[in-house]
């Protein structure tokens, strides 16, 4: 599996630096028949996009997608499916100094220190442009299991630097730039954000992601759990440095009649286990969380050295977003929906299929 | 890659149920020239074993290593090496009770659901029992790692219920029965963990793991992250809920001037970051930690259904780990060096060798 | 994928060598519930086992096997199904003379020249002793593919040095140590290699391999051919020069008049593509062939080379198979049988599941 | 590993359809710091393309390669290599007709079978215009191969119809439009082709693929053996029905004493082998052969159904190559240097870096 690759049987493979000439990516493994628009990644991908709010950065991604193949009049044929989207508001600008110098905590001295070589220009590979890419497969998956499984795939955002939700409204998340689940607080974010976007400085955050619909059996054992999938996937976004299922780091402190989650025959009584046991999923809802470090491009110096070794001081300039966190509950979604399509193909492949709420192509397969 | 198989280049494929004939793996990729006997798995298998005190299942695992192929005259040959234990303390006794009732909490309710199926003695394939074999295999990577690159791995007990260190002494974590790096709690925890026992209650713990002198550039970037082959590899740890990189969840809540690590010639300054930045090591101690939940088997009666979905009171007889987050410490550190060496063969297939310390076969090829 | 590794959603990962301790396989991704008991495995070990006739090796390979893992109470469960073997037969003997020497045409040189060590003890890994595993797993996918939709693989030699069959029956072919197609020719084969035993040569064969059965849509394209998977699996094995799918080399002086395999309402009105168009079961039979050369193991000297460079000449004793290929008829078969499951599996997991003639578990799931 | 990917640590992703808007590929594993432009793609492509002379289809693919990603300022970064070519020469016309008709011998049969839809136009996915990014792909490996290890790949046309070349010279082999080694009979080919076309008929033919400077010990044992892995390569070229490793199919009439290749302190006396022994290359030339059957698209009406299952007659129309296998020596030549890259950087992770010639980037690191 090549390291730009992501899944077993639903293969996604993305390409493309943040001011290359295009970004991209290959979706193998789709199940044919499944209706498919250029149109349809135009939500998820404004949901992630910088520039909708003055909280993000400024850097406008009018993203259109082009499909390249693996669609024909409209549904999928089970080729693979090329999407690509072209860099259009990348500035030019003289990278030579950024070239020979590494920002404290971010990727550009690993990536000199992997490959002797490295693209400047905004953080090349490195950058989290590539999640748009995952976004965009995301809508895929997001869609085949909702038509195919009844499966809904929904995050938000539980923790913003200091501030955690007083409440709690699904039909809250939509409707303000934070993803926030409690109205009531969004003014005290944006004066939080205000603040910290002119201080120069940034911030960490966390994000909940709650899969509906799962059907129990579902995920692998041993090395290929739901959890330990879900939980390299989501560490595989930029930034984040800590994932939870269920109860998470609570679980340590927890007793076993506090954790375990009784069953009656109406159902389980709590999800402590976040719907996941033996790394299988039980049917109860998926609930995992993520946890996202501050950005480490600031306007405020820090020390560092150069590629010859020398000491300097750093200050980043550009359009860099104050909370990476933000931006990246549909880029947490999406993955969380490509994990769970890639276990159901994985499971109907030995186990047969369970839980199939429509077929695929209504008369011949189902797929 | 089947579930059953772990690592890319370093591959290990585990088998084995509890109370089946054996257990075992097969390790493939490891080059050739390494010095490996039948005796050096003991040390770690101890570390992992029950029985070894009152605070762990009093199962007795005598467990010896059978070398099946791969090694020659004391050498790795570079083809496959198959380990085998024999399970020999298995108690014969009636599961038909057993096997038609879920344990809240437990994987066998998941197992059910996706197999149809299940070896009902003694957890079958969901058994911790399997982790015998990641710990065996881990031997062999941390060997390679330390005679190659110079590489350590090392962990220790971080919490365990509410108890956290208070002091920190590498020494100390080896002289006790819950690898705990302050010697002046370890009566405290004897007293705590005499309680719940008695109890009949199990409880949760963290586990923290630290590998020092990884060498810039090891790891990957996107999909196959250092940090996120680490969350797969530890999170598929049987009763693991959550995983973090450097400062984890606790990134979430810090300001960028708080986390990022400055630079200096003579080093960074700081390692909030855990040793991975963009995916890939930065020279500085990969930190890991994960939390472990309480087992669901405990001696207190819960409430659950049956097979046919009738409600009953489950109790667990047996011989069952009070914490098994205490022997989860070898465990950790086998998956952490098993995942260190993958990424090693990695980045040498891409990049070429950098940082060895040593050669594999004196005087001829540099594996 | 490790290099031992064999099949994506059926994996077979086998270990061992010659003259070591045992050798085994672990089966991965094996559906739920089929019935396999380790008499199963006899019949099919037993046609690829030597000492069968004075044409093969004379060592005495009275493989048991042993059954470690996977299944319970009779029926697999899912898990991993480990099989092992001890060697009994192998004779001790002074192997310092060998492991310095190289065997024109023997795998020796390759392995030395790789991995710098070798284990010299009857090939060690390199023996053909290694393909007893794969029959062993090939019995696996043959029973489900019958059972589960109606396939049936069968080989037969279709050359042996200079012989073809002049006639062609089925039942003819268990009926004589050479899987012989040609009742009447038996006699003239026996000659044939009661001179070749005795002149101290080896000689080359052919075998044909062909799957009946197999619904058309199974295979997957471009690089997941199944006709590239064939290949590959069949050019895995021992001493195999050579791959053909159909009408293989005949082809390229074909026109497309002659090659085309014209449809009618009622089928296909031939079967020169061998069952695949474009990669894709076509619903014909799968008629594959493979070339495989005469042993290096020969009584005859050879001139050759030591590892210090230094000229030898070469004679190989111990007991060895004038004609590798009559025994390969079983091996080829498994080959096949494991690449079908495979694609199988692939298929329905895309797909769905089209052409099963029976359900795995009654009366619950589809697998 | 997806079915539209290839290798394992060079990993080449393609996509795209006959008729779609672009066909490309994603190249990932390759080293850092390989110099490569847009312009070196085309001589290879020139030598795959249509167009080039009567003997081929007359579509005019005036293919110019895009580079979205992974090399910068020159040189590979490591990232992945994204390449795109747009189609331009494909002809609008009503596809319903065709849609519905399954031409006999070709791939729309099997795809319709397996996925229930299919992209009708010019083949769609299973078109030979997929083969364009292997080559493109190929001119990386070929370049890096070269540059590291010394090593070149070249092939020529080794059959055509019934004609065999009677005489072998490198030289002559890029100077005519068959790729024919015999200059002298290429005048002879002319004729044979132009009455061929005027037929309507196609014909087969067999391709020989050389590789030579491949250090002994590139290639893996049992399942990832080099001589499997180019099987499946070049089994997977389009029209592809067999492949041979050095002498294949004449090997199973060979004796011992024939095939085996002596070894003197100079070198092998001979090369039977083709290179590969145990699926290890031995320093010798790597060589093989591959057999295409004769396109399906012929403009002889052919018996046939269409998906309704009636009986028609099938005529196709549209520019078809009479001759498909005359345009495979480069694809075969691609795919040969793709599979020897995948090896060579297998081998270096297990066993170290040996016969490298120079370092990938000057002064720093041996990738």
């Amino acid at each position: 599996m090549s390291a730009n690759s992501f899944g077993k049987l639903l293969t996604v493979t993305t390409f493309g630096e943040s001011h290359g000439p295009a970004i991209g990516c290959v979706i193998d493994g789709c199940p044919p028949g499944l209706a498919i628009s250029p149109e349809e990644f135009s939500a998820d991908l404004q949901r992630r996009a910088t520039g909708r709010s003055r909280h993000t950065s400024q850097r406008r991604e009018l993203d259109e997608v082009e499909i390249l193949s693996g669609v024909y009049e409209g549904l999928t044929t089970g080729t693979p499916i090329a999407l690509l989207i072209r860099n259009t508001d990348q500035r030019s600008k003289d990278y030579s100094n950024i070239a020979a110098q590494f920002r404290p905590g971010h990727a550009d001295y690993a990536y000199w220190h992997k490959y002797g070589i490295r693209d400047p220009r905004g953080g090349g590979r490195s950058s989290a442009r590539e999640t748009t890419m995952r976004v965009a497969a995301g809508v895929i998956a997001k869609k085949w299991l909702a038509q195919r499984y009844g499966v809904s795939v929904r995050g938000y955002l539980s923790q913003l630097g200091p501030h955690r939700p007083a409440g709690f409204d699904w039909s809250a998340v939509e409707d303000n730039p934070f993803f926030w689940p409690d109205a009531a607080q969004v003014g005290e974010l944006e004066t939080y954000m205000d603040a910290l976007r002119k201080s120069g400085d940034s911030v960490g955050a966390r994000v909940d992601v709650v899969a509906d619909g799962v059907p129990a059996g579902w995920g692998e054992p041993i090395y290929g759990k739901l959890s330990a999938e879900l939980a390299s996937a989501l560490m595989s976004i930029n930034a984040v440095k800590g994932v939870e299922i269920g109860d998470g780091f609570d679980s340590a402190a927890q007793l076993g009649t506090e954790h375990r989650d009784l069953i009656t025959p109406a159902g389980f009584a709590s999800n402590h286990a976040g719907g996941i046991l033996g790394g299988i999923a039980t049917g109860q809802p998926i609930r995992v969380s993520l946890a996202l470090k501050p950005t480490s491009s600031l306007r405020l110096p820090g020390e560092s050295v150069d590629t010859a070794g020398n000491s300097i001081q750093v200050v980043t300039t550009g359009r860099h977003d104050p909370c990476v966190g933000i931006r990246a509950t549909p880029i947490a979604e999406a993955m969380v929906a490509l994990v769970l399509m890639d276990q159901a193909l994985r499971h109907r492949a030995q186990c047969g299929d369970v839980g199939a709420v429509a077929p695929q192509i209504p008369g011949r397969i189902d797929g």
